[in-house]
């Protein structure tokens, strides 16, 4: 038996939760990772938060079917075309990748993960500065949400509050990928695309394949994802 | 087209969620009725919210598949015995029927599905009268739900933050009976036994049914729901 302390882990296969997953660990977690099947349109995610689990040893990997697609709404889980070409940060706004309540559902998940496996910690790779206008990944939502899980749970009752860690919260792309690279990280088994292929390449257009593939050219790096067309 | 304002209600197929049902009604909104198969033992539930949406004529009602089972740790998902002839409430602390993180998911939900419904408000069953130890059925809990949630969405950062209704939260049992009576709730239709048997019929001694056969002898009035051994 590991001595370690538990932490929930969000993991999404892409880039941003990897680092995370190895950022618990170097604080000394042992990480369960907890992945979600919420009708996205590519299984290509799970298959990489699958291989990112294997690869950082993670005690544990559970994947979790929510089906945001009876509600529709949203670019990421129901018919409608990704944007290209287009830096949606820059036009303000919310963008049309914006999934209803996501994160509120992912984490309200972990909480209860975290309470059955007595766990006090959990782990998610939000960022203020890629924001991009999700309302779900600002400091002051993680901040209401941490004070609303210390009064939803057993745990939190008897006096052992989940504490949910945003480690990225304030670092920029290209920082993420130097701590995670030195953390031993491979960003060959991440998925960040919105749309992609087939074959699982990377469509290197979208704003997530824009933000990731600038990172990797700023520290002087090739992004070692495939992508297609390349 | 309807012009009356949109709000989810989260139907269980018990007593209190029915006369929630008919008190937002009461209160001018159309009803958009929300339940949850999440891993129980028996189908009853979720039989009983879809006869009790459809003799009140909500617009809608979504169930949702979500599996806590995966998790373990409640008699209500795993294969731990209901206790009977106990009463949980007198004896304190957190009762073992406890689902973690239980309405967190669930309201978590509710609010995906409202802002992808427009609606602004969420009704909720909560009794802080029965509180029985649930965590997530206190005032304090549903304040931090809120407040987390109008930082959550879209709605919220464009000023339209989701509130959450629980008119049931200071009232006695037989009181919520007595004012769904008036509204013409059918409460033949409505189950709320933690262990009913295959024909449905409600067990009689569990804490749920305890409960409600004690309000409705208050009343002076029989239980028009069906009960083994009767």
């Amino acid at each position: 038996m590991s001595t370690k302390a538990p932490a929930i882990v969000l993991l999404s296969g892409g880039l941003d939760s990897a680092t995370v997953l190895a950022l618990a660990q170097s604080e000394g977690f042992e990480p369960l990772a907890l992945s979600f099947r919420y009708g996205q349109r590519h299984a290509i995610e799970l298959t990489a938060a699958t291989k990112v689990a294997a690869a950082a040893g993670a005690r544990e990997h559970l994947i979790i079917d929510i089906d945001l697609r009876v509600f529709g709404g949203s670019a990421l889980t129901a018919e409608i075309a990704v944007p290209k070409d287009r830096d949606q940060a820059a036009e303000g706004g919310i963008p049309i990748t914006y999934v209803p309540a996501r994160n509120t559902i992912f984490l309200s998940y972990a909480l209860a993960l975290a309470e059955v496996r007595d766990a006090a910690d959990v782990f998610i790779g939000v960022n203020a500065v890629d924001y991009s206008g999700y309302p779900d990944c600002r400091p002051a939502y993680i901040a209401a949400f941490e004070k609303m899980a210390a009064l939803a749970t057993r745990a939190g009752v008897e006096g052992r509050p989940v504490q949910i860690h945003t480690p990225l919260m304030r670092m920029t792309k290209d920082a993420i990928i130097a701590r995670g690279l030195e953390l031993g990280v491979d960003y060959g088994l991440t998925r960040s695309c919105y749309d992609p292929d087939e074959a699982g390449r990377a469509c290197g257009r979208c704003d997530s394949c824009r933000l990731r593939l600038t990172a990797f050219a700023k520290l002087g790096l090739d992004d070692p994802a495939p992508y297609a067309g390349r």
